[in-house]
């Protein structure tokens, strides 16, 4: 086979990025936003980025339906000049050979040879890495069972936003200076043991972020994500290591809260095991007086990947000012404008 | 929130735009396509109009197919330099967030925070206008069951070709000067009162075109319309102001009309009530001896903003010299691209 | 109606390209490769092809599934610069109009005046012909049941990558010298008597191509492909002719075969027949033992269209150094590039 001259580099976890990859990640998408608001109100992105994606494909590749992470995706990488292809689960037949599908593997070989990069949303995380195995082109994870690192990575942009205030992050922008980690700032998650929850917490801990997890009985965290957890906890790092700390009560998991996040308990398909799963998460619904009784701090904020179902949070809190919903869903395209740049081989973030 | 630098400006209605803005718009439309067929054999659009939306995204909202529209709307913010993201029925999650659905609110918030533009065919006109209350992004109506605003602009366009002839177009465009108001030039609308003659209706009269509508008993023109009409005709403007009939009678209708304008009966998904539709509209069908007996200009054209069905014209008419069908539809992309670039903020029409 | 002052070309059969043309094609195809793999590093394509599409967009018309000719086609119009819109079957209303459905005549007038190109993957080649007939742009066959252009060039353009090797294609790309015939050389096709076979005869022999046919009684090459086979190989021409054969044993078809090529027996949609096929294609299956036994060179290559199926070759064929299918696949962006870039207009190639 040909030698590929573009080294690949896929993007399928924030656990094998570094802290300062993660900041210099964040600190491009801070620019990019900013760029849109108080640019020059014409192009797109700054000159640096301009048409650096042109002739370019990126191929999604979603055998699960979405909103939020494939319209990110693809206005992404046209705002870098590029074209996005969708692919849903009707338009390709990957499946078992023996039963007339066609393989991962010759799947991926073919993709993987005709787009620049592959945005993948499938099943099990093991999927990935076998698309991602086999496939020369950059993939990137637009989600899998296991890992959710482009929500994660605008859940850390909307961090930063929330933590410095615009002038702060303005200021850091004009100067190129790196983000500094957020040290002393305390989420609380609370909710169900899933793929938001693993990316936070191979993530955010490492920039110094306190991390305190609520899930039910039945619902614990991933042990092999525990033991990522403490082994970094132990491992050297320029930056400081925020606290993690798992517990069955919501209002525990909220106390000195400055950001209290959540996510649907019921995903799409799995509405038959929904009478349990309310059961089991009761208590469990973000509300003014939840966060009151626990302790949160008085300006706590509230975060959501979307799309919110009813038992997650109340209107009170999900439409307050509090409330940070729709940045965090609009970070989601300026983080992957600064992923989609980097696995493509520019970096002007110098990661 | 964050402010928005560039207004947002919806397209929701020709009602809301004034004449001299529905006259610009077709100016700009005919240059567009003026530079197609006389231009440098080279660029897509004149240079003033090139890669004037790089890198910005256009969500096409559909919960309804469509051919021409989606086509149509594709190609024409293609051809400004821009990438087009098509989203059916099935790739959004929308619905009544009480049954697991995401609310018009919080998808419009999102997408119109990640997209440039959004061109959505919907349902009801109000939820096209609920979408436009939380979208950062222009929106831009592709049809609702109250208007169809880029078919009208696209028969307007087609009126001012057939009127004024090939020269006289050319030597508009070449000197930039306003379209003059069509005074004196005759339409007949024969066939339902649906989106399309609402948004004719609203429009036509204003720039000087005289209707004369023919609806069976039972599918009258919506009141409001009807008002609107009226309150126009009696409003001051520098334009003048076309008569408006309304009549039962194809024939009477069709008399000195110079074009014949008709459209589906019986829509996508309406196949229920086809018995009943075909009985009311008996003496609806567009053909030679109904234009004869009618009246009509000798020259008369023939118009139909397609897909036709047998019923409503017969393909002597449709396939004839009198027939503007094809030039009408190919012009859903000139007019397109003006919507595009005024409510993208480019505005050389000046409007 | 307004004349175009760009001359319709249409791409639907390598019966009615020159020798010299599909040379020409696979000589720019080559060259597209080589850009990328040993260009600049930054450029998706050479300076002469960039943004050479800007602004125009490909309307894919499929009525039926596809991989690898979607994601060619997408990402070849994308890297010349141009916006790519899949339609498939249920995104656009073609039927019969006495049914309620649109006509091809009228989808094809007006897709034609939208699209700057159409892709068009249909079922009988009659339904391309008559899209064709009506398209103001350039339509590209992207299969249908007679013929699969663009597999075939990317199968010429695998050809050639074998027979000469890196060096001598990196020496033809630089030089922009004429590929030589490829005079000698011998294919063996053993598989069903489809669009891939008839393809490859009426061009393989033509540029001097062996071509030895295995298919199954009830499975005999159309009568029209054959006497075309039969015409040419007397006609006069610059070119050495190939020569022809037809037999029913596997393995007298592949003695000296310097390629051995196959494709999918069972298609979709066509699962109802399988257990009749497969045994009519007994003994068809490529392996190492049949090649062997049938005399093929000792350093044959294997080539398939893909999806593969397990009943048409081994896994110890399939995954081999001889096995050509992953190149293959890939080229078939390279030659869609050249073939877009053709019938654009923009003659590079000098065809």
């Amino acid at each position: 086979m040909t030698l590929h001259n573009n080294p690949t580099k896929h993007f399928l976890t924030l656990k094998t990025q570094t802290p300062s990859a993660i900041l210099a990640l964040v600190h491009r998408s801070l620019m990019f936003k900013h760029h849109k608001y108080h640019g020059d109100g014409k192009t797109v992105v700054p000159a640096s980025a301009v048409n650096q994606l042109a002739g370019k494909t990126l191929a999604l590749l979603f055998t699960k339906k979405s909103t939020r992470t494939r319209i990110s995706g693809e206005a992404a990488w046209a705002a870098l000049g590029g074209h996005a292809m969708f692919l849903g689960a009707g338009d390709i037949q990957l499946g078992d050979v023996a039963k007339g599908g066609e393989s991962w593997r010759d799947t991926s070989t073919v993709v993987g040879s005709m787009a620049d990069a592959v945005f993948a949303r499938l099943g099990a995380h093991s999927e990935l890495e076998e698309l991602a195995a086999y496939s020369a082109a950059p993939v990137v994870n637009a989600l899998t069972a296991k890992f959710h690192p482009m929500q994660a990575l605008a859940d850390i942009m909307t961090l930063y936003e929330a933590v410095l205030g615009p002038a702060a992050v303005a200021s850091l922008v004009a100067t190129n200076k790196p983000l500094p980690p957020l040290a002393g700032v305390t989420v609380a998650w609370v909710g169900d043991a899933n793929n938001i929850i693993n990316s936070l917490l191979v993530s955010l801990p490492r920039i110094g972020v306190n991390v305190a997890v609520a899930t039910p009985v039945g619902y614990d965290i991933d042990d092999d994500i525990q033991d990522f957890v403490a082994a970094e906890a132990a491992a050297p790092s320029p930056y400081p290591y925020g606290s993690v700390t798992y517990t069955r009560d919501p209002r525990v998991a909220v106390r000195n809260a400055d950001f209290i996040v959540t996510d649907t308990w019921v995903s799409m398909g799995q509405e038959a095991e929904k009478s349990a799963k309310l059961r089991a998460f009761a208590g469990y619904k973000v509300t003014e007086a939840m966060a009151r009784d626990g302790g949160a701090k008085s300006d706590w904020h509230f975060m959501h990947c979307l799309p919110r179902k009813l038992e997650e949070v109340d209107d009170e809190v999900f439409y307050s000012k509090r409330s940070l919903v729709f940045p965090e869903a609009e970070n989601r395209k300026w983080t992957a404008m600064a992923v989609f740049e980097h696995v493509s081989g520019n970096n002007p973030a110098n990661i």
